[in-house]
């Protein structure tokens, strides 16, 4: 039976935030923009239709938590969410915090402009509050 | 009390597709690419993870529906689903069939290129293959 392993571009593009009961919670390393992913940990993956009913109800409630953590961490003029998956098949649905003062604003992220990693500092201070915005949203 | 009404670029971009229990049903008029959206009938509505706990849980019915029947008729390499938003704050979440020889692959199809519309035998052809694939699917 094959097992769930995190496609080595997710693993070289994001940093470790938490694992959910289902999903893998994944910070995307670009400071141009607050955007998280959540992967189910389910093998073989690449549409969110193809989960069954009970892991569909799961990523729903999963999704809903990190929206609520990031509307209450960022205060976003718009949430964007989106499975897209057309350069990594492995499911991964993009939550991501857009301003209309980001540099991307109103465009989507996708191929905007190439990241900007997160100084190490940055990274601690963004995956801890994450981390505790995750437990109480 | 405000009542749904659909936002005018919406109105303006798309053809009637169906209006399932919760959401309205439409085909984005671009032929590059089969792409629908789900419109939530409820007002002022900007993100998903708003709607009560009973009308999320039927946007994943309708959506689970939509995305079995674009598979089953259009066979595509991959679905994209996406709520963004920025443009137009209206609730509308994209399903488009991707494929690796459609002119945008492996971009998303947002801003990638002007819309080219359908010729009315196309429309009212592919209108009517939707709304049979959703009663079915």
């Amino acid at each position: 039976m094959s097992e769930f392993k995190l496609h080595p571009r997710l693993q070289a593009d994001t940093l470790f935030i938490a694992d959910l009961s289902l999903c893998r919670l994944l910070l995307v390393n670009d400071n141009q923009y607050p955007w998280t992913l959540l992967v189910p940990r389910r093998p073989d993956l690449k549409e969110a239709h193809h989960l069954s009913p009970k892991d569909q109800q799961q990523l729903q409630l999963e999704s809903n938590t990190l929206c609520r953590a990031m509307e209450s961490l960022f205060s976003p003029d718009k949430l964007n969410v989106a499975a897209i998956g057309n350069v990594v098949p492995q499911l991964h649905i993009h939550h991501i915090a857009r301003f209309k003062t980001d540099v991307s604003w109103p465009a989507p992220v996708w191929g905007a402009l190439p990241a900007v990693p997160y100084s190490q500092l940055e990274k601690t201070q963004l995956v801890t509050q994450l981390q505790n915005a995750i437990q109480t949203s």
